[in-house]
């Protein structure tokens, strides 16, 4: 195999467009896919000021990478969720992130779920456990509301995460096995601007798994290779690994799978609903944007008077 | 394992329902569903007469025979492809077809490909090979025209075919796949009603295939084992057995699938378009409904003239 570019040996194969590139091209087709999924969703300017949510992981690290490359104005945020399980995983993936920003002189923000609420995940997801597979949805809960939080007390125009292709075909995998209207109608890679909350975007939205793990590799980034030890048994991890057999069998069935969903989005597939929006009334305690009645989902979660 | 209603030794399990059945009840309960299913999406009233498109399968002949245990009149339609492939389908699936009528006392009309267009399926699909996985598609295309033809010429109300749960999931896994805006909203248990064409419904739509081949071995009912020999690595049989891995890691997914679609369609997911009905005009040769210019595809493709 030898790179579509410059015909010296190939590193990686993207089977997906039809083409292999070597090292050196392939370190530049990332970012430079990268930029051009930035533009066409419009994700943000060079202006805006952008908070990368990274977890320590070969994605978000290497988003922030790509950004900095780019020469987007990127800091980061790392969310210490308290997770132990034997492999210290919230305390080595703090490291690694911690490590990632210094050896580049960028601004890390660091929360710590358990100083700043008494509990860490392992405890809020027992006090709180609706069912098997909950784990995941309230760790979803409580890093979405500290996101929100730290953009909007810090003035960042814009967060951003490090969801690849294979995390968004097995949500959107998962959202129309049970045809969730508004989740799948939730889905994109811009999240539909809501007053009170800066923008949330996806670049990484049409990057492989397996490539994105290339970039990471190449560009020498120390990252945490285990996955969350609570995510075990996950339905996403199902999906993808179905999503992962089907592409197999017809190579670009996982990129095609989410982007004629978009296409056909825009083409007016589905009848959008704007009246969730309207609803939204800040909550009395952290003050975010809220459709519930009185507290917010988190606020009622974390706030022991009201268990 | 015991019969969830009589408490005899269980002859089936439906996991998907949480239950387990004795042969008896087994038999008793896939008429059942099927009359409710019927009479829940109004698919036809005993005044009707009903053509059953019989393929000498385990589907088409139960449904057949769940028919007129029912006490519908209903007739079947055997359409002899002439595919042999060297064990002789076609001609023993007509067999069968003839066999189960003959010992039933039952009318079957049976039409000749070969014998009404010069060519068998093999044929008229080398003859018009667009590329792989496409003999489906002429065959479907073949298939939907004759049944068409012999309801109108003979005067049914409808056209039944077997398709089972399997089946119908497969087809809306593929549509969603890509998204395929006009194929996912085609889909149902009823065809839309055009004029000039027989109502096609689908009875046995919310049963899996595995409870379809238990009704038909309990019944002893002799069908032919082998899957069509054209079909091999057709798309369809890929996404049936991803379909069945998650089957096996969540019992009832196909059924929740299926049925959270038509649920959401009926909820008003999507905008349905009606422009497409308004445009039929009859083809100049057949007279059937054709939304093309001119000759219906089927015509265009078997008039040699146009070639």
């Amino acid at each position: 195999m030898k790179c579509r570019m410059c015909g010296a040996k190939a590193s990686v194969n993207l089977r997906q467009h039809h083409m292999a590139l070597c090292k050196d091209h392939f370190l530049e087709w990332v970012p430079a896919q990268t930029e051009r999924f930035i533009k066409k969703y419009a994700m943000f300017i060079r202006d805006e000021k952008i908070l990368v949510a990274v977890s320590g992981g070969k994605d978000s690290l290497s988003l922030w990478d790509i950004l900095q490359r780019l020469g987007y104005q990127a800091d980061g945020l790392y969310i210490c969720l308290g997770i132990d399980e034997g492999i210290q995983y919230s305390a080595e993936s703090q490291r690694l992130a911690e490590s990632f920003a210094a050896g580049r002189g960028l601004r890390l923000h660091v929360v710590d779920i358990q100083k700043e609420y008494k509990d860490a995940i392992p405890v809020l997801t027992l006090k709180n456990r609706r069912g098997k597979g909950k784990d995941c949805s309230i760790c979803g809960l409580v890093k979405r509301h500290e996101m929100n939080r730290i953009a909007r007390d810090f003035g960042y125009d814009v967060l951003a995460t490090g969801h690849n292709l294979d995390d968004e075909a097995a949500t959107l995998f998962g959202n129309t096995l049970n045809w969730a209207g508004e989740y799948l109608l939730r889905q994109g890679p811009v999240l539909a601007r809501k007053p009170g909350l800066a923008r949330k975007v996806k670049p990484l939205c049409r990057l492989y798994e397996r490539d994105m793990l290339a970039y990471a590799l190449l560009r020498n980034i120390e990252y945490i290779y285990d996955e969350c030890p609570l995510s075990v048994g996950a339905a996403s991890i199902q999906y993808k690994e179905l999503l992962n057999r089907l592409e197999n069998q017809r190579p670009g069935a996982k990129l095609s799978f989410y982007l004629s969903f978009l296409e056909a989005r825009q083409n007016g597939l589905f009848i959008e609903r704007q009246a969730i929006q309207a609803e939204l009334h800040p909550c009395p305690i952290c003050g975010q944007p809220t459709s519930a009645e009185g507290l917010c989902s988190f606020c009622r979660m974390v706030t022991p008077s009201l268990k």
